[in-house]
């Protein structure tokens, strides 16, 4: 059961909602309980989970990395974009959610996003669901 | 096989010991082989493995995460909590360890830290275990 | 299913390509579709996914690293070596990938890497392996 769909993203550095991407998935299969791994298959880019009411949130975060990692900081890389490399460490490759009553067990405040660090690209995500055996 | 426990935090920052409470559920279920996900369903809040022998460890890690992430900042999030957002992100959501011979394979220093980041609140965890099949 | 391998790592930071390793696992197994866990059962190491072709992403990622968190920085831990804890949570101590086609999901630039923060010293790193059982 392992699933992938394309973003495109259009920014250098941005967060797209994929909740409703990744819900999708979970519905279509109707696994009752198990686990659901959201995976980014990239080294510039990765996932975590937020608020999903003020979208000011997301630009605060956006907009504090930037600060944190430095675009230009006294990289050796060719490519110019070893800040990406590292905000994409710090945030994280893949997110690991529990699947119960075949729905994926976010807080009423989360939600799941692509983090992009250096856009626009077009992008992948996969979604694998292991099902709990004791309970399917 | 999912479990959940609350924690009543009292600081704006603060990390708490759990792993007692993640260890007795694991014994419990004397599942021999297999993964334990720890969750947070929560946004400004998160889980970590750290030391668990000289305290100032934690307060070291809540005091540098802190100044990493400064509590004002030029932020537009109209809660005020922004801070907290971008420092849950960084130490992630989840923690997935490893059973094994019906224990938590963690390392010797090894202790699960609940990270609350916007406190005082009364937080949720969430505990998912999955059997490796091939073991139980 | 569960491995383990030693690292000697031979600097203070120091990030070591251990892909070859996890895959050599995989590989032995035979496990069509699952998941697979790598765990760092340590407190001042890490593990994580980055691009393992050109060598200065590695050297920036450990440089900016230093800048973000200082090795002395008004810290109380007697050890000395708290900014090593603070990276290794940023770090985050597992990796969840994909197997799919008997293979790690990973994608085209994506090698594993153990993220030394406070070497020298011998390490250990698990390997643990989750077959999808709806596929095996």
């Amino acid at each position: 059961m392992l699933y992938n769909f394309q973003i495109q993203t259009n920014k250098r550095t941005q967060m797209i909602d994929i909740t409703d991407k990744v819900f999708e998935q979970v519905a279509k299969l109707g696994v009752k309980s198990g686990l659901c791994t959201i995976f980014v298959p990239h080294t510039t880019a990765g996932v975590t989970i937020n608020e999903n009411a003020d979208p000011d949130v997301v630009r605060d975060m956006m907009y504090e990395m930037d600060k944190i990692v430095p675009e230009d900081d006294g990289y050796l890389h060719f490519e110019g974009n070893s800040s990406a490399h590292i905000k994409a460490t710090m945030t994280g490759f893949s997110q690991t959610i529990i699947i119960e009553n075949s729905k994926l067990l976010l807080g009423r405040w989360q939600g799941i996003y692509f983090c992009e660090y250096d856009g626009p690209r077009n992008r992948t995500v996969y979604v694998k669901i292991i099902k709990d055996m004791t309970y399917n």
